[in-house]
């Protein structure tokens, strides 16, 4: 695991990114994956883990297991893109393909029956307390500044450091960050209770890394209790800062991770100084390749 | 200027990278520069600095002056791409554009005549002082390897890592790498001599760095001291190491950045563990979008 700089973005005005990018497997999810696995018990450890994930927590558990010689299990889609199959394999773990209606009661299954531990990408308290070294690192960085930019799907990483920032710089807006397309913590915020989109909806949004219905039960309250506001960004924004971190902070961003810069990019005023984490950089080198031709110079 | 982590690369086995494309200005140049400008004595401070660059120094040096509220003048060639002139005036310095057979007179004149402190991009001792403390880093975070891999133009950066390693870590192998098409340094150590190439040969590699038709006269006591091989590589295995190391490690690399890269990548065997320089990010997003396109997957 990385203990990763923070990187200003002169380019963008008063925006800093931390560039989450450069961990290990890519992307910030090593840090709650190996917090997970670390606190295991070691019986429970001997036994192995398993999770869910279509994206970059299965290489991220995959490698966290590796590091602590546990064995690991990933239940992916069979809509899984075959490059992040074989990246997870390649990490040592065994991969479940299943359909995407059975993910859940397969998980289940495999923790009921063969004693697996769930790890969850982000609705689990090890997870999101990992994850909340992002906050942790911002914070002994740099105090200097305003608002801290984080995508949110599931919630763990906006939870964790939603903890940390209030914990240690009290005075910083803690902003959640979400594609038009799935708004799902706008809505409830606004509702004052977790409201789930359908997955189908949440799909149409090129940020895969946050097409979820819904925030999780154990990140809800953290994220009711530390975020200040949820601001949503359209795609053709998202893809335009993909662009634009990559070209400018020379730092490769994947849709998701681009998320937070493009919120802070459609009104740099309205955040002051901020921190955008970027929360991966596993793109797509095709779409890289266009998003780079269409929107720089 | 920052502090760079230390990147292992597991999709090229035993590399680690160090990652200069993360510096302010997106080279390692800002190093020498800020070391250069900061140990000049007040008076002469005052009176401003210049330097001839096309490239990265330029941008690094007018960085640095800005830093100690000095006055950069930087000539450059009429021929310099209008981004990297307009990038050196939004730093704050004074651009002055001349024909490339004027560039030393040029610079000699506003030395001599308006006591300007010139700084070299390479020959200069505070210059290599401060390259230097890319070795010191390197050496601080990793003992366990066994090679570092520099890419060589005028043989600043490559004359302060060796001086560095040969005193901190004196096991491990100093390696220079240049473009084939721009193999000075080769021919020069295996002539014992320093031999210069004509400036047109090197032009035709796409590694602009290093461009150079000799190294220096003051790194190359250094280099005959310090180094312990020079390869050269060819400009498609270049290309397509910027490609790799952008896609698999997520820092953009420049051709110059990735000749260290792949010089590891032809022949990993050679070198064992070792560690690669990525000098600078600085990368055309035209360029970048097709090497993505042509070499990735």
């Amino acid at each position: 695991m990385l203990r990763t700089p923070l990187l200003s973005a002169p380019w963008a005005g008063g925006l800093a990114l931390k560039p989450e990018s450069l961990q290990p497997t890519g992307s910030f999810k090593v840090r709650g994956a190996l917090n997970a696995v670390a606190a295991l018990d070691p019986q429970e450890r001997a036994r192995g883990v398993v999770t869910h994930s279509s994206g970059n927590h299965a290489q991220a558990l995959a490698w966290a297991a590796q590091a602590y010689g546990a064995a690991a299990t990933v239940v992916m889609p069979e809509s899984a893109a075959p490059v992040k199959v074989a990246a997870t394999k390649a990490l040592g773990a065994h991969v479940v393909m299943v359909p995407p209606a059975q993910r859940d009661s397969t998980v289940h299954k495999l923790r009921d029956e063969s004693g697996l531990a769930f790890i969850s990408p982000f609705d689990h308290r090890d997870v999101i307390a990992g994850a909340g070294t992002v906050g942790l690192e911002i914070a002994a960085d740099h105090l200097e500044f305003d608002t801290v930019l984080v995508p949110v799907g599931g919630g763990g990483l906006i939870s964790g450091i939603g903890v940390a920032m209030k914990a240690l710089a009290p005075h910083v807006r803690v902003v959640a960050v979400e594609p038009e397309l799935a708004a799902d913590l706008a809505e409830s915020m606004a509702a004052g209770e977790r409201i789930a989109w359908d997955t189908a909806l949440t799909y149409r949004t090129i940020a895969d890394g946050v097409r979820l219905p819904v925030v999780g039960e154990v990140t809800w309250p953290h994220i009711q209790a530390h975020v200040d506001e949820v601001v949503t960004v359209p795609d053709d924004a998202i893809l335009e800062a993909m662009a634009l971190v990559t070209a400018r902070s020379r730092v490769v961003a994947e849709p998701t991770g681009a998320l937070a810069a493009a919120a802070y990019l459609a009104d740099p005023q309205r955040y002051g100084n901020a921190v955008a984490v970027v929360t991966g950089g596993n793109a797509d080198p095709t779409l890289l390749s266009r998003v780079l031709n269409d929107h720089v110079q």
